[in-house]
């Protein structure tokens, strides 16, 4: 499914081939937490700002509206109107952050729903049904996620179990894909290499999770805590042990920098809630570092967020209108600044991947980087 | 500057041609109270919606960002980025309905603002001044606006000062169309009927109001409290005496229904926050009547809002994609019922135009008027 078209260092330019098509990597996938872009942006925008593949969240939507209704109304394709890629996550990442209570077990997690307290059980099959259901391009592994600066032992016995759970996940999707009534029967299932910031750990677990000739893999557990160079190790230590003619995916990863530096180490796909989530606060990205729009100075800037940019907000609307958006709480402007920030990240992808074609990976990056530190 | 095509009845069929484009009458205005739609609606969806005129408030803008602000950006349309036609209105119905404290003189009204107390003053020159600064293609006359049922005294003496502030705006729109650094020169002042539901009043005011040869006159503080029948009746005995040949507008007006049975009495123009409003809290309107969006009955429904609407919204999402989004919070929810009402509203007009041109208005208006009740 993967191809590999070059390489420019240890950065790759791949094209993942899906049955809703092909995804250029490296891709940044466009947060649809429930279903939906959050700031009012459609999936009939996304196409216009050129999105290859929307994420959505298993534990959100298994808890509305529920994954079964979201069968019945044909999967997540037909019920979000959006024809190209969806990847989902296990739910895994949700249960530890969101839920307050909760008993992880070698069976899964019990834990508390977020909206009204109700009990759920989640393990990798109950993960895997529901990703079944939702019926999305890409499903991912149920893992644990330990805090980054969790004790060497704990990692060692929370691996173990991930890794357990991934031939679980493994046994279910093929099972699931198998089943008559199942929307999606080519469903692909990504590993999640774990181990926190243990260097030996990573590389032992993302040796036994490539054996497993998966259709992609992802580092996970990394952007929870640790430092940015801490990240950028675990990396160069890790990418190498995963299979290069599979796509890589860092999951919850990251700023515009942090984006550049793990393309050079080998990494796929990103996905991070920052550009839709900074963007309903009124910060925009440029090339010349972020802004935020509703700076006083602004009032009268009849410019577009930023000059160089194609997206159409920029094509049709004033600093000055969208910080008047913002100052009197106006929807449109947290709409206008997800849309801005979201053809950012995408375009952004798309010069990487142009500049990795042309070889001029370095180059490209070490001139994005200086540019971000402009307005710092 | 008004043509009148042709009546069907005492429904007219007009074009009003104006420095911004023709506005085909009858005509819905959607409101855009800050210089943008509630709903994350943008300027460049009204145009996907067949917008004619968007409508923003003088005394909104006032206070924020400021109209001096709005002037040093441009005005209105290139401030929102729209080319069409845009009317404001006086200022004069939010300071009677939003301000708390407000001291109504022959100079003008005093009244704390509502965003921050701040004292402000607003008279005829001022309210003309700000509407020049914003530069719409359409101003209307400071008036005011008296409870429907105030007592007669204080009626006749409220429309008598109305009228004298009419003189005044007349004035004050004149000197200010020949200022050199006026935006919109040939900006049109539009008067307004009072008279609460007292017909004498409202007749001897229409006429007196009707010599003074504005470009359009509106029938004003309705829909404030009166039944329907009422408002209906001040129609039938009012618009005769406002120029047939001048475009009337039934201001703040209304419902469905209120609409086609104020086109029959002879009403071109309409605003109402109705179709954003309702659309914010999941109301939508069909040639069925409304419906409530978030009802369990629409959980797996995968119709459009509505099947004979040709909207952007019903083409791509279905009822429960849309239930969904506004059980779960998400602002594009919202955005949704918001753009699929003001297309229906917009659409409805179309119709009416279409109606009364082929001479078959009546008809229209009772197949229209009994759908309506069919949800009921």
């Amino acid at each position: 499914m993967y191809k590999l078209i070059t390489t420019d260092g240890k950065a790759k330019r791949g094209v993942f081939s899906t049955p809703h098509g092909d995804i250029q990597t490296p891709v940044f996938m466009n947060v649809g937490t429930a279903a939906a872009i959050k700031g009012a942006v459609a999936t009939s925008d996304l196409e216009e700002i050129n999105t290859e593949v929307m994420l959505c969240n298993t534990y959100h939507l298994h808890v509305r509206p529920g994954d079964e209704i979201v069968k019945k109304l044909g999967g997540l394709h037909r019920f979000t109107n959006w024809k190209k890629p969806i990847l989902t996550d296990s739910g895994g990442f949700q249960v530890y952050s969101l839920a307050k209570l909760r008993n992880i077990k070698e069976e899964g997690v019990t834990f508390n729903s977020h909206i009204d307290g109700r009990k759920i059980f989640m393990g990798p099959e109950e993960s895997m049904t529901i990703q079944s259901n939702l019926a999305s391009t890409i499903a991912m592994a149920f893992d644990e996620c330990p805090p980054a600066k969790a004790e060497r032992s704990y990692i060692e016995k929370s691996v173990e179990r991930t890794y357990r759970w991934l031939i679980r996940c493994r046994d279910k999707i093929n099972e699931l894909n198998n089943m008559e009534d199942t929307i999606n029967k080519e469903q692909f299932l990504f590993g999640i290499n774990q181990g926190g910031v243990i260097d030996d750990i990573r590389i032992d677990h993302a040796k036994r999770i490539s054996e497993l000739d998966l259709p992609g893999y992802a580092v996970g557990g990394l952007a929870v805590g640790e430092s940015h160079e801490e990240m950028y190790h675990i990396l160069d230590v890790t990418v190498p042990h995963l299979p290069q003619n599979k796509p890589t995916y860092l999951m919850g990863v990251g700023t515009p920098a942090n984006i550049l530096e793990a393309v050079d180490r080998g990494i796929d796909f990103f996905d991070c809630v920052y550009p839709s989530r900074n963007g309903r606060h009124g910060q925009v990205y440029t090339n010349r570092g972020k802004l935020n729009i509703k700076n006083k100075k602004y009032e009268l800037d009849d410019s577009p967020i930023a000059e160089d940019c194609g997206c159409p907000v920029c094509k049709r609307y004033t600093r000055a209108y969208i910080r008047h958006l913002m100052k009197a709480d106006e929807m449109l402007g947290l709409r206008f600044c997800v849309l801005h920030n979201l053809w950012f990240y995408n375009n952004m992808m798309r010069e990487i991947r142009e500049a990795i074609e042309e070889h001029r990976f370095t180059e490209y990056k070490k001139m994005r980087l200086q540019g971000f530190e402009e307005n710092k």
